[in-house]
């Protein structure tokens, strides 16, 4: 496959976002849509990748290092236009072989299929390939003016005639280009346009009138949306959405209502997997065969073994580890723990920095108290345990195989093995007494209302 | 501006409801339908408005006055038709200048302009102007029957012709006349048509007899959807939410699925703020900047401060004031209380009726236990403090600055500042004695099969 | 009304579901698909039904058992066509009087009426009659070539012409004969088509041969989707849902966002039932008159009382029987219990294997410790009974009418009516020691630095 550059352009301030968080870190899917686009660029191929943002963007070059750490940075310093911002990435495109790809950032849904459709234009001997689209609406792109498969010219939208703008075909999002070329050209490009910018879209016309093959690949409208507003971004994120939810359909995945079924980019799921209405995946997740996950879960950062029954109402977080046939019932969270197989904590639980055996019971109500003000600390529970209702487990503690825990128990030492450990006071009963509570309170009412 | 009476009819049974509740009072986005529609009136600058209900309504009358108590009440007692309907209110329009609007109650969507596209006709010169729509299907609909900008007619689908039921403009919800032309007229209408009632829409063709200038407005379809079951009282409901999603999102506000977050009329929601699915609003909430909403969140009548971090799974009701940077976590919920800034309550608790300083953590599975079964008392408690995991602090109680709860304790009494405060049992472990308690169970279940 | 027996095909392995349970099995509204055939049959009048499985679907034989213990069952070994497998069920049709319809069991949304658009055709003369309908895209189904009122055959798609592949009028899913025509002609079908099977739609060619007369019956298309892989089940759920949710609110039954609230098939409701969004109803539900369900409610096998108010965020299973005006809130799960008139229990409880009197109230956080790790035993509350919050109520337990128990007791043992029981330790406060315990956990911190 020859070489592929890619320069990534989210200099723009995305101001109709009004936001403080650059429109690229916005995420979709929970992945920030500028990483959607290094993906992209990375599964089409792209031996380096250049990412150039504006002066005040250390916040994206930051979440990019993070989730890309081998895209290299550069910064546009004033705004000056597209062709202006991929200039900016010189050192990389310098001295760079084969191909170059100029893509915008802010396009959730695109794939490496998309540079694919204009690098294949390349690969069949163009020097030049836009990607374009067929809008249902096209108002406001920039018309492609065509002479069969050759592409003379991108016309923006304003400065169409009547006739330009009934073309269906429209600009996309990546220009693609033989390295020689498009380091020819860059420099070429001049500001003799209303808005005084230099326009990666003019290299078009600069090619051909070198006398360069110019052309285009196509991309369906989906994958080519841009996000400039947060309609816009909920519309992508629609669209994720759907995609994801239709493939996990086809590879056997049952979902009651797949409109109320939300996933993570990364989310991955095994077969014969039920899901009822509203759960929301966070990223991070691993789901086994055979799971079913009842309605009302929230569920991020977690592995959940095969068998597992999860929900209603669970919250399961931050690196939990479930094993096979783990029950996990209402109103229980779960973070940063390993439960091991066939434990079951059925209703009204926090276990968090737990570390549970096979086949043990946490009763109703149970609570590790793992946090005393400053460090986070460790319950240990072991197998065939049986934790009462109501229980505090005050961490550190460890509760060994097969030991007993009383009910209401504050349980602050370590139980042995076979242990019966009892924490709570005996019970008293005043006979006669509650008649006096009633009428106590009811003259404090009293009270109160004089 | 032109001095504005408005006369709202709302004496109808609403019998497709099939409710013992009147049918203006079933609420759209949490506000009774009559109440988006008196809100209407008043937009539009009525500086009196008589609401015409029917003899079983004063639940209506109780219901509109708390909510705006400057409406006259009128009461029509026996259903005559919507001409005499109107003439009830005799008493507010007989001395009234300027002009008078009639509109019918039971649209939730109607708003000032809706007024206004007819009131803006009358200031042209118009005696009499009717609001009038371009269904998408127009059967059932009266049709405007006109003669360029006049309107002749208002015929009753069904006794139109086949060539009149082929008119798409409508008939919509709001008549304005001059307050002379209206009182003049009024007492014209007659009761010869099949159901032998008085038509208020009779008054196009009397006040065309009278050579009164008689046009019309126009209204959005969805304006002007009147509701006569619950399907549309869903539909409704549904076009309400749809404009608050759009608008919220247009004013920087992230929806990841704008479909699954419900509003009330007035909610208020500040920049930069991201809310998952699944959230509710009910009246009465005001959300400042930078706030998350996470999924699975019900709140009702409360603040909530800048950079809060609320849910999954919380519930804000009654009165709480969440101060800047207050986190609230699953399964918690907070009743008429205040928490200050930075304070923490990240786990299946219940705070009702208490004062809560700032950076003060309270544990998992507290429970504040503000009810004798008569009263409702107070829990203060103060800042920096540390709530341990489990406790059950009885109402009326005060914990003082820096105090350290332990987990598990039962807190009946004051807690000093920077005091440890424990209420909770020694443990006490028995070895070997959990086999037993299973050998003792498994017998229990021996002996019921038996 | 002529005698019928129904013959349902549930032979096929429906491998595009991707499951190890057999298609016919997966749920729509909480019934099984094949539950849906057989109802429709049974309500279509059908005095004996057939169902033929495949060599592996003891599993569905069993679950067929279980929902319609009349069902006759069938096995067809070797899979050689549908009229083989029509076949199979000879011992019951062989001696059938009347009519005989054969269906394919994968049919969720089938009714009894659809039958009777083919059943109404016999009882006109005809000796055959086949179900037909026009879906919008026609492409992948037999086309009904006929003659007039006269169906000459059924095309499958890949056979039919261009011209007939324009055909609106497909095969359904139903086909009716006269008993003796059905068993004249299923022996003579042969296997001269591509596949070397016997089909069941050869029967109209055959019959059409032998002079008899065909023709056909319509459904609306919703009815007769046939479900083959997980976006198609999610699709006929959806379906379901929509009218379910119209019938209710047609019933009078206000559903704020109807397409947030799911119904199984047998989900019953009053009147004046408010439900907000997020609502599941699975199997066995019952709700009466003036029942309010708040947001986040999942709720199945229960029997609700008037005037009830539930939620949000409640959780009510197996078994549950809530009284008149019995108010269950937020994080509060009831499973087999019964709870009576005007009982409250507000927040985060477990009520499991309890019977609770009447106007008692369940404090926050009260837990009945219904399980000793191999038995459920019950808890016993009387009438105006106050549960102070935190309970632990350790089963078997009864407390009598008009008991208190304070906040954040363990109660093992049986409370006396007006009693009042306490089982908590006492307060103690050490003073000043708070900071002593942050200095204690920073040095831990700092040691684990270390």
């Amino acid at each position: 496959m020859t070489d592929l550059t890619t320069i990534i352009l989210a200099a723009g301030e995305g101001t109709r976002m009004k936001s403080t968080t650059p429109k690229v870190l916005h995420p979709v899917g929970g992945l920030p849509i500028i990483g959607h686009v290094a993906r992209a660029a990375r599964e089409a191929g792209s031996s380096r990748i250049a990412l150039v943002t504006g002066p005040r963007h250390q916040m994206i070059r930051d979440a990019v290092t993070a989730l890309e750490p081998n895209v290299l940075h550069f910064e546009q310093s004033v705004a000056k236009g597209t062709a202006h911002a991929a200039s900016m990435a010189n050192a990389v495109y310098q001295d760079a072989q084969g191909y170059i790809a100029v893509v915008y950032g802010d396009h959730p849904l695109l794939r490496g299929i998309n540079f694919r459709a204009v690098l294949d234009r390349l690969d069949a001997g163009l020097d030049v390939a836009i990607l374009g689209f067929e809008p249902k609406d096209p108002t406001g792109y920039g018309r492609f003016i065509t002479d069969g498969d050759t592409l003379l010219a991108i016309r923006e939208h304003k400065d169409a005639t009547e006739d330009e703008r009934r073309i269906r075909l429209c600009n996309a999002c990546i220009l693609a280009f033989r390295a020689e070329v498009f380091r020819d050209l860059i420099d070429k490009v001049e500001t003799n346009n209303a808005q005084g910018e230099y326009y990666l879209t003019d290299l078009v016309g600069l090619a051909n009138s070198a006398g360069k093959k110019v052309g285009y690949g196509l991309a369906p409208e989906n994958d080519v949306m841009g996000v400039n507003d947060r309609s816009q971004l909920a519309r992508a994120e629609a669209l994720f959405q759907d995609v994801r939810r239709e493939d996990f359909m086809k590879a056997g995945v049952t979902l009651r209502d797949p409109k109320t079924v939300w996933f993570s980019w990364d989310t991955e799921i095994g077969k014969d997997v039920t899901i009822f209405p509203n759960v929301v995946f966070g990223p991070g997740v691993s789901i086994a065969d055979k799971v079913e996950i009842r309605a009302f879960c929230d569920i991020e950062d977690a592995v959940i073994g095969e068998g597992a029954s999860i929900g209603p109402f669970a919250r399961i977080r931050a690196g939990a580890e479930l094993g096979r046939d783990v029950h996990l019932g209402n109103f229980v969270e779960v973070k940063k723990s390993r439960i091991g197989d066939g434990t079951k904590a059925g209703h009204l639980s926090y276990l968090g920095d737990a570390e549970i055996g096979t086949k043990t019971n946490i009763g109703a109500g149970t609570i590790t108290c793992n946090y005393d003000g400053v460090n986070k600390d460790k319950t240990i529970i072991g197998n065939n345990v049986f934790i009462g209702s109501n229980a505090s487990l005050v961490a550190p503690v460890s509760i060994g195989d097969g030991a007993y825990t009383a009910s209401g128990s504050v349980i602050t030492e370590d139980v042995p093995a076979d242990a019966l450990a009892l924490g709570r006071a005996r019970q008293e009963n005043k006979d006669g007494y509650a008649p006096k509570l009633r009428e106590r309170a009811l003259a404090k009412k009293a009270a109160k209302g004089k």
